[in-house]
């Protein structure tokens, strides 16, 4: 089966954009996920083809109205009914790399991307859809928001990356640290020289070295993900300097 | 002086992309600000145009050289000399609204954008360049990320949302809160009706009945913020309970 993503959006033409070049686009070339984007104005049914009214309650902006966003939703459930069904809104559930690993691992996505002030309530409670936001700022819609999400979840994908890539050294895998420093040639520039280590050709030491590193860019750029990581490891019995507990 | 984005990057195509449309695409078009895609690779100086090379110490994937992304940083420097100049990478500081508003309040920004493993940190620290995370998750390049600071920047510039938009009661805005749920018509739809306050036409009430649910979702959805929101409160000699404090 085909990793799928249905992207419910008024701007259709922004994919796959960025999505189609690179890694993710060769992927969509070579049938590895697939793409479709529903123009949700098309499930619009007034003479106007109107998307969107006043908030109720007043203030500035407009709305996506409900029964519009139902009907669009309606079209991408019945084609996929066992996909996750999503929501991008700055209200929602931080996106990390464990729900964009969960993502990779299913059958694919439906993701709702609103314009404005955003979409009616209701339709999101009717249709059980997750909230979740691409991090804590804001966008002019959710299109920007999916095109992350969907990068993410399709290097992830089966034959995608190649074996050597396979991402357990990366900063967010599943220690929770940050990654290390990289060096490559020459091993001279402008007067700055490569951690010698690293030349050293010794492996535990460069492994070691890089440990250290990947420990120390943690603790000290993101306090909240060092202090997950210590947690993590005193909840599975590890010492609290990151080192598995003797047995 | 108009806001200015230039992106180093090894995708120039995947530029304006999705920023070419809707909101930031029309304030492209109306020269609210300007936006170059710099190829890096025409800063290769070897007959094969090499970019990237092996890692020292070891390990998968390829680095980008730092005398290759040096010369295109010097490039975008020249023709910028006063923008904020970025690196964006998982080892960043996360991105949020407050950066979003610093970028967007400056003259413009150099963003370089990773390929591969990332760049060697050599021309990271010689540059000076500050490191961004658009979030903590894994993506296969920099240039996403790059379009969604863009999106998320550009959209606060001035002129570019109409005044009635300008941003003040949406999520992640200097109360720290998250954003209240919105309802537009039909007033009921299969049978879900709107919450009555919001069709009483009470002004303070609305207010207050907003004010509790951008509360409530904050607290429940997201315990992180909810805990900054009330040390900020806290700080400027507000109640805990997120009311300022009686004179």
């Amino acid at each position: 089966m085909t990793w799928r993503a249905s992207v419910l959006t008024l701007f259709p033409e922004m994919f796959p954009g960025p999505l189609g070049l690179s890694l993710a686009g060769k992927a969509l070339r070579d049938g590895r996920w697939a793409l479709e984007a529903l123009d949700i104005r098309g499930f619009a049914t007034d003479r106007h083809r109107s998307v969107d009214d006043t908030p109720f309650g007043g203030g500035a902006g407009m709305v996506m109205r409900p029964d519009v966003v139902d009907a669009a939703l309606g079209a991408a459930i019945a084609a996929q009914p066992a996909a996750r069904r999503i929501y991008l809104t700055p209200r929602g559930r931080l996106l990390d790399q464990a729900l964009v690993r969960e993502l990779a691992a299913g059958p694919g996505v439906i993701l709702l991307c609103g314009r404005y002030e955003g979409v009616d309530q209701r339709v999101i409670e009717a249709r059980e859809l997750e909230e979740v936001s691409a991090g804590d700022v804001v966008l002019s819609g959710g299109e920007v928001a999916a095109i992350l999400l969907l990068d993410a979840c399709v290097r992830l994908l089966p034959g995608v990356m190649g074996a050597a890539d396979s991402a357990t050294e990366e900063s967010h895998g599943p220690e929770g640290l940050l990654e290390y420093p990289h060096y490559t040639r020459p091993a001279e520039w402008q007067g700055r020289t490569v951690p010698e280590v690293l030349l050293s050709g010794h492996h535990a030491e460069v492994a070691k070295w890089r440990r250290a590193r990947a420990e120390e860019a943690t603790r000290t750029r993101r306090p909240d993900l060092w202090a997950k990581h210590l947690n993590r490891n005193a909840g599975e019995g590890g010492r609290l300097d990151g080192q598995p507990a003797a047995a």
